[in-house]
C-alpha cells in the first residue's frame, strides 16, 4: 500500500509566498484565517488524510460499489470514514458561517481539498458536492429553501449531487430532455433520465439533495430553456425531517476503469407519477446557477490532478530511493537505488517541478477567487475576478493532464512493479484518467477559454496577465543568482502575445482558429507555471539570502525552476508554432480521409 | 465491442512505396514474397484477426486468467483460437522452411503481427514468443537440439517462453542468481525463481519450452556469467514425446491492469531436485542469445504500439462519425456527428497522422532487416544492418510510448463512454500500458541507443541515416505541390546533427548526458517518422500525379505529412532543447531536494 503523507512544507511555502496568504487574512471577511489557525487546519487535514482516507484508497478500488436492487453499497469503511469527517467538520471548512460553515478563505480550503484528493479522490467526491451545492444555492435559492437545506448540506448530514449529463446531452447540455410539470406551490413533477451521477444513490446519509436540469413546458429550447429544480430523496415531513422515499430510482451503475469506490449512478425520475421537486431560482435561468456549481466543480477537479500526481511522485521517489537495481552510471558502483540512474532522477525532478508549478497556479487562483469576493475596492476585485474567469479552464484543462502525465511517469519508476495491482500507482493512473474529461472534457475547457474568456473580450485580461509575466521576469533580469531565468520567461511572454495577436487576426476563420484551442490551452498552462516557478524561485532566494530556512530546500526550489523551463518552456513553444500552423492543415482537410 | 478492420490499404501503400516491397521479393531466399502472395495473406490475415481474435479480446480481459493450484487456467475460447491459428500455420509464416516454416520475409509477417496484436495482444504474445524462441534455437542451439525441438516451435504444437526476470534481476540481468548445477551429459539441474514469466504456464499447448538465463557452478559474476538453457514442462520419453513432469511450478500469476488474458507467471525452478535443463550454445554466453530473442520481442513490442494505436484510432473514428452531439462551430447547424468539431477532427487527424509515420518506420526497418540478412553485397547488408542495430531501440521505445499516447487520446474521443469498460476502448489504454515497460523501458531503450548505438561509433551510422533525411528533404525542395514540407525536414535533419555534435561533446559528462537519453530517443522517433511521412507524401503526389489510386486517399496522406510536420517537428525541436540544457541542471541537483 502506499503511504500519503501531505507536503505541508511545500503547501506553506506556496501559501505564503505565491498566493498571498498574509494579504488574504487581512480582507473583511477572512480575518479567521491567521497563520496559526492555517497551520493547525492543516496539520489536523494532513493527519486525517494520512490516517483515515488513505489506507481506504485500495479497499475502495478493489471492492467498488455494487448495485442490490435499487441500493447502492459503498465499499467497507466508507461509512465509518464519512461519518468522523463530517464530524469533524470538514465539509463546512470554506461555507458560510451562517449556515454552519467555518467560512474560511478558498485559500485555505486548496490544500485540504488537495490532500482529500491525494488520500482518496473517489471517497472526496462525495463531500465535494456538498460545497458545491452549497455555492449554487447561497446564489440561487430563495430563503425559505436555504433554511430547510442549507444548514443540513453544510454539515454533511445530507449528501448532494450535481445532475447534468442524459444519454445524448453530454457536452452539449442545449439537448437536455428532463421535463418538469407544474403541481402548485413552487413544485414541479419531473420525468425523465439522468446518467454519471456521482454519489446519485448510496445510503451512508439519511438523504440525498439532488440539483436538476429541467425543461418546463413553457420552455424555449435551447440552454435557455433550462431551470434548475432541488430533488430530495426522501421528501421532508412536517418536522423537516426525510419522511416518504420521492419517485427517483437507481437503475444502473457504471463499471468504470477508475475510481470504482465512487457510485456512477444512472437515474430515472418520474416512473411513478413523477419526482416531487423545487425550483431554485428564476425559470429558464438554470444553466447560469449549475455553472456556478460546476465551476466549483472545475476548479476541485484541478485540484484533483495535482493531488493525484503529488500522491504519484511520493509513491515514485520511494520506489526509486528503495529499490536497487543497476550501476551508477558515473562511479559504476552497484547496490545504488534506481533514483541515482539520470532518467530515473529526470523523471522525479520533472515531477516534482510541474507539481510546484501547478500547486502555484491552482492556490494563486485560490487567492483571487478570495480576492474577488471580499477585496474593499470594486476596480481590484473585478481583476481578480476576471484572472479568475480566465484562468479557471487552464486550472481545470492542464492540472488535469499534467496530473494525468505524472501518474503515467510514476508508473514507469515503478516498471513492471507498476503495471501490477498491489503497489497502488495503477489505482492512481486509472482514477485520474476521469479527471481530463468529466465537468467538462479538456476541449471543452479550451474552447471555453478561446471563446468565451479570450475572443470575446478581445484578449484584454489575458494582455493584464502577460504584463504581471512580463513584470516577473523584469525582476529577473540581472538577477545574481536567477538571471539565466529571465530570457526564457521573457520569451514565454512574448509567446503569449504573438499567440493573441495571431488568435485575434484568425477570428474570420472559425474552424482554423478551434482547431488551436487545445495548444492554446497548454500553452497558457506552461506559460502560467512558469511564471510562478519564476516567482518561487525569486521567493526562495530572498529567504535563501535572508538566511531564513533550510538552504537546501530553498535551492531546490531555484533549481526546480531552471528544470521547469529548460523542459516545459520549449513546449510551450512547440504548442504555438502547433497553434500558428496546424489549423489550416486541419480545416481543410477530408473527414473521408480520416 | 469495438470493431476491428485490418488497413489493408494503408498497409499495401506503405509495403509498396516505403519499404520495398518489390525489391525484398527480389532478395536470394526471399522469392515467395511475390506481391499477390503478399496481398492474400494479409487478406487471410486480417480476416482471422477479425473474425476470431477480435472477439475474444473483451473476453480475456474480463475473464482474466486464475491459478487453481498449480494450473493455469486460460480464458474460454483461447483454447480454440490458439488450435485455429496453429493449424492455419500462422505461427511459422516467417520462420525457417527447413523446420515447417514458411519462410516469408520479415517485411510480410510484420503487418500480419500487426492485425494479431491489434486483434488480441493478450492472446498474441503466446505465439509470438514462438517466433523468438525460433530464432534464438536457430542461431545457438546444436544440431540434435534443433531436430528436437524447433519442429514443434515453429509449428506451434508446443508453446515458448523467455525466462530472465528475477525479483532483484529486471532491468539489471547482472544480478541473475538461478543457478544450473552438471547432471552429465549436457544435462543440468536449475533451482531457482523466475518472475514476470509471459504465459509461464498454461494448458494449451501439450507441452512448454522455457529458455531460461542461469549461472553455473565456475560463472564468473556479471552478466558474462549467464548461460542460457532451455528447460521443458515435460521432459520428453524415447519418443521424443512430453513424459515425465520437471520440476517447475507455477506459483502465482500477477494481477495486472491490463493484458488479463496473458498469464504472467512466477516459477519456481527445483524445488524437488532440480529442473532438467539443457544448456544452449556455449557456456557464460547466454545473455547474447537472449538478446537475439529479446531483440526480435521488442521490435514486436513497436509494432504492439503501432496496432494498439491503431485498433483505438478505429474505434475513435467509428464513434466519433456516429455520435451525435454539440452544433457545428462554423454554420451553427445541430445534429452534427462530433467529427465535425475542430478539436475532436485534430485528434483523429493527429491520430492517423502518428500512425502512419510508425508504419511506416517500422515495416522500413523490417525491410532493412530482411537486407541485412539477404542482400548478396556484404557492404550493404552491412548497411542495413547497422540501421537495424540503430533504430532498434527507437522502434521499440517511441513507438510504444506513441502507442500509448494514441490510446488516451481515443479514450479523450471517447468522452465519459471511454473511462466506462463497456465500450472497450479503457481495455486498450490499460493493455498498452505494458509496453513502454516490458522487454526493456523507455529508459532502457534510451539508454541503449545513446550509449551502444550512438556514442560506442561516434555516431557514424547516426550520420548515414542524417543524410538520407537530407536526400529526402531534397527531393521535396523546390517540389510543386510539396515544397513546404522541404525546410521543416531540412531542420530536423540538422537538429539531428546539432545534437550529436552535442552529444560527442559532452560524453565526459556521463551523468548529463544519460539525463537526456529520453529526450534523445523521442527526437530521433519524431525526426524518422517526419522522414517517412516526407517519402509517403512524395510517393502519394507521384501516384496522384500519375492518375494511379484514388485522389482523396492519395492527397490526405500528403496532408497527413503536412499536419505531422506542423504539430510533430516542433516537440522534437522541443526535445533537443531539452537534451542540451536540462542534464546540466539534473545533474547538480540534490536528491535531498526531491
Amino acid at each position: 500500500m502506499l503511504d500519503y503523507q501531505a507536503p505541508l512544507r511545500d503547501m506553506q511555502f506556496i501559501l505564503e509566498e505565491l498566493a498571498g496568504l498574509e494579504r488574504i487574512g487581512e480582507l473583511p471577511g477572512c480575518e479567521d484565517a491567521l497563520p496559526d489557525l492555517v497551520s493547525a487546519v492543516l496539520e489536523e487535514a494532513g493527519k486525517f488524510a494520512a490516517g483515515v482516507l488513505a489506507p481506504l484508497n485500495p479497499v475502495g478500488d478493489q471492492q467498488g460499489c455494487r448495485l442490490k436492487g435499487e441500493r447502492v453499497v459503498t465499499p467497507e469503511g466508507w461509512q465509518a470514514a464519512y461519518d468522523q469527517f463530517r464530524e469533524a467538520g470538514w465539509i463546512g471548512l470554506s461555507l458560510p458561517p451562517e449556515h454552519g460553515g467555518q467560512g474560511l478563505p478558498k485559500l485555505v480550503s486548496s490544500p485540504v481539498w488537495e490532500m482529500w484528493f491525494s488520500a482518496n479522490m473517489a471517497f472526496a467526491m462525495l463531500p465535494q458536492l456538498n460545497v458545491g451545492q452549497t455555492e449554487a444555492l447561497t446564489i440561487a435559492a430563495n430563503e425559505a429553501q436555504k433554511a430547510t437545506w442549507l444548514d443540513k448540506i453544510v454539515s454533511g448530514e445530507w449528501a448532494a449531487t450535481m445532475n447534468l449529463t442524459e444519454p445524448q446531452a453530454g457536452s452539449d447540455l442545449a439537448a437536455t430532455r428532463m421535463r418538469a410539470e407544474p403541481e402548485g406551490d413552487d413544485a414541479y413533477r419531473l420525468f425523465g433520465q439522468k446518467i454519471f451521477i456521482s454519489y446519485g444513490e448510496h445510503e451512508l446519509t439519511p438523504n440525498i439533495v439532488h440539483l436538476v436540469l429541467a425543461r418546463l413546458p413553457d420552455a424555449p429550447p435551447g440552454v435557455k430553456g433550462l431551470s434548475l429544480f432541488l430533488v430530495p430523496k426522501y421528501l421532508l415531513d412536517e418536522q423537516g425531517e426525510p419522511g416518504q422515499r420521492n419517485d427517483i430510482r437507481c437503475i444502473a451503475i457504471e463499471h468504470k476503469m477508475g475510481i470504482h469506490g465512487s457510485p456512477t449512478c444512472t437515474l430515472s425520475y418520474g416512473d411513478d407519477g413523477g419526482a416531487l421537486g423545487y425550483l431554485v431560482g428564476e425559470p429558464h435561468q438554470g444553466l447560469a446557477t449549475m455553472f456556478v456549481m460546476m465551476n466549483e466543480a472545475r476548479f476541485n477537479v484541478g485540484i484533483q490532478g495535482l493531488a493525484l500526481g503529488e500522491r504519484a511522485y511520493q509513491a515514485a521517489l520511494a520506489y526509486a530511493r528503495e529499490r536497487v537495481q543497476g550501476r551508477d552510471i558515473v562511479t559504476g558502483e552497484a547496490g545504488k537505488a534506481i533514483l541515482t540512474h539520470p532518467d530515473v532522477k529526470r523523471m522525479l525532478v520533472s515531477m516534482r517541478a510541474r507539481l510546484m508549478a501547478m500547486r502555484g497556479l491552482l492556490y494563486s487562483a485560490a487567492g483571487w477567487f478570495d480576492l474577488a469576493r471580499h477585496h474593499p475596492e470594486a476596480e481590484a476585485a473585478d481583476k481578480y475576478r476576471r484572472y479568475v474567469d480566465l484562468l479557471m479552464p487552464v486550472a481545470k484543462g492542464w492540472c488535469t493532464e499534467v496530473g494525468n502525465d505524472l501518474c503515467d511517469e510514476a508508473i514507469q519508476v515503478f516498471g513492471g512493479m507498476g503495471f501490477v495491482e498491489e503497489t497502488g500507482v495503477a489505482q492512481l493512473f486509472r482514477d485520474a484518467r476521469v479527471i481530463t474529461i468529466y465537468e467538462g472534457t479538456t476541449g471543452i475547457q479550451a474552447n471555453d477559454l478561446l471563446g468565451r474568456k479570450i475572443l470575446r473580450e478581445d484578449a484584454a485580461t489575458l494582455r493584464e496577465l502577460i504584463a504581471d509575466i512580463r513584470q516577473t521576469a523584469g525582476r529577473l533580469d540581472g538577477h545574481e543568482h536567477l538571471g539565466d531565468l529571465a530570457q526564457p520567461l521573457h520569451d514565454l511572454a512574448t509567446l503569449l502575445d504573438q499567440s493573441a495577436d495571431w488568435l485575434l487576426a484568425h477570428q474570420a476563420d472559425t474552424a482554423e482558429l478551434y482547431a488551436g484551442a487545445v495548444p492554446l490551452l497548454h500553452l497558457l498552462g506552461i506559460a502560467c507555471g512558469a511564471w510562478q516557478m519564476a516567482r518561487l524561485a525569486l521567493a526562495a532566494e530572498a529567504r535563501r539570502t535572508a538566511g531564513d530556512g533550510d538552504p537546501d530546500y530553498l535551492t531546490g526550489l531555484s533549481e526546480l525552476a531552471r528544470f521547469y523551463l529548460a523542459t516545459q518552456a520549449p513546449q510551450a513553444h512547440a504548442h504555438g508554432h502547433t497553434l500558428r500552423h496546424a489549423g489550416a492543415v486541419l480545416s481543410r482537410f477530408s473527414e473521408q480521409a480520416l
